[in-house]
């Protein structure tokens, strides 16, 4: 039985990429219309489109966006390309811990580069690359989830952190797309999400798309997990990830790394879902992955409201690293890869 | 040299407890004049004064007044003593956890039980009992603050929870006594301080506090913790306590048992700074501590504005038990137990 989410989380659509706006969730519901690269990219900072998997098609989007403009104005197919990888690094640079978003835009310029066709017919290409890549996310998101639902007991209370959920890809989700399809085999599941500060993507997004499509969730504040786990109350965690590593360190959502070791202490699993996208096999450990710091605001403000006086000092780094040795295994498109990481990675790349 | 701090978070004058509203801080700073028990039993239950040594003399306070109150309507010393009683019980009902209330009201109530005087003499010597236990608080903190400040490493960052500050106290606090008596003597030392969902006390009490006092501050949110120690910016943990077992396990703020097992993890001391009147030597274990829950509003709004889906299920748990295991030291007023805390415990209480 598959679960059927309501939610699209980016979609092209004529010469548009249309965003859900996940900056004002849950109180209104808006899709954003993005029309240029430079809306792209502003998106992408802003967080109106955010998860590494959707950032990864929002830059597919971009570049197509980038093309679709560039095509009006040049002829010369040289200066086109060298146009297109100007705003293409533009787009990749609006955030740099994911690297699906790289990832993305590079899988597009590849295709532009060895596209032996006119400047008309390489934009036609990147339009329907672009929702090709948008078809396979759902694809690659079913089979993970089908996949890490093979390990969720009966009757399981699962932790989840951040939201690695149909809005953080195109429209299933990665940890929340296990969760979707081990609901749809077992409707007495039940989730707990961490509010995720600063941004409380937990909060906003992973407890409003749950009780769209009506699946219990709990909502705890960060500092609670330790607390439910020695209640016995959390049998599992599964997380996304923004980047993992070779031997599979994972950078994900600041927080990640405290419940991970949380889950540890209280031998509890912990999963990492995400595609094999978000693995670069190129970097060698966590500490290669380079660490988002976003604005003070995130911490000192919520909702526009000054929570702590005026004259505090703030560090905001936007991820963690949580290294391998906590991880019980990370759940892909290609199954579910369990330690030693560094071979099961390199494996799963070969299949 | 003695540090000097402005706070006095409660104070007895004439026949009214003069509180500093905590529910407003930051934003504004305010003193509520406390006249009567069940004006008293408010203010402990909504917060406006909150932090375990200070509901206790809040508690004590309060039976000054449930005194002053009975004794304008009431000659008989059998049926004043009885109703007094009455009070009593309903003041220490405002919250289950710090065993601080019970243990300051009960103090009263032996205080009344046993003097052989009029219904006035009485009144006036629970008055004068009241500023006493309030005198008592500040040097007891001073004394474990002093304790503490000789197992601050010269430099340090010192990660602290919730507010166990002067505002949780009577005017030194018990953390924050640690780190003021450190800074005294060494003003290299600095802080972070978790902003401890749901209330905000980090952000709103510990922050401004510190910020007060010019001892340097960084803010972080609760999930960031294991982070800034992984990259070894935090050298010890200290925080307070809400009760303490006598087998060392210790109740405090929900997230401190997290905090606690981030920094085992890390391998960084965890400190438990607090007085002895703290310790519930009556209760074995954490796990016969009552863990208050408190209303949901707590998690789904910050400053009265809604940051979830209306229908979202929450649990919200004010405290949890950190086992004696992850504790390196509880610091009194009687120098810093350590292991085995069942035996320096014991040894404590029969200095």
């Amino acid at each position: 039985m598959e679960f059927k989410s309501k939610i699209k989380t980016i979609e092209w659509q004529g010469e548009v990429s249309k965003v859900i706006d996940q900056t004002i969730l849950p109180k209104e519901f808006k899709i954003a219309d993005i029309k240029t690269a430079e809306e792209m990219y502003s998106a992408i900072k802003n967080m109106i489109v955010r998860g590494a998997p959707a950032i990864g098609i929002a830059g597919a989007h971009g570049v197509s966006l980038a093309a679709i403009e560039l095509s009006k104005n040049i002829s010369d197919k040289t200066e086109f390309l060298k146009k297109l990888r100007e705003k293409a690094n533009y787009i990749k640079s609006s955030r740099p811990t994911a690297v699906n978003l790289a990832w993305a835009v590079e899988k597009q310029m590849e295709l532009a580069s060895n596209l032996k066709g006119s400047i008309f017919q390489i934009t036609e290409a990147l339009k329907e690359n672009g929702i090709k890549l948008e078809n396979e996310d759902i694809e690659i998101n079913k089979k993970l989830g089908d996949y890490g639902a093979s390990v969720v007991p009966k009757g399981a209370s699962i932790l989840t952190h951040c939201n690695a959920g149909a809005l953080a890809t195109v429209g299933y989700g990665t940890a929340l797309g296990v969760i979707r399809s081990a609901y749809a085999k077992d409707p007495s599941i039940k989730v707990f999400a961490d509010e995720t500060r600063p941004r409380l993507q937990g909060a906003k997004l992973t407890a409003w798309e749950l009780t769209e499509d009506n699946i219990p969730v709990t909502l705890i504040t960060d500092g609670m997990c330790s607390y439910f786990m020695s209640k016995g109350m959390i049998d599992m965690v599964v997380t996304g990830a923004d980047r993992i590593a070779a031997n599979g360190d994972t950078a994900n959502k600041i927080g990640t790394y405290t419940v991970a070791i949380a889950a540890k202490y209280h031998n509890i699993p912990f999963y990492i879902a995400a595609p094999l996208s978000t693995i670069d096999i190129s970097i060698k450990s966590g500490s290669e992955i380079p660490i988002e710091e976003r604005n003070h605001e995130e911490v000192t403000h919520i909702n526009g409201d000054l929570i702590c006086p005026k004259n505090v000092n703030i560090i905001n780094p936007s991820f963690d690293v949580t290294p391998n040795d906590l991880i019980s295994g990370i759940i892909t498109e290609k199954g579910i890869l369990r330690p030693d990481f560094k071979i099961s990675i390199q494996e799963a790349f070969n299949k």
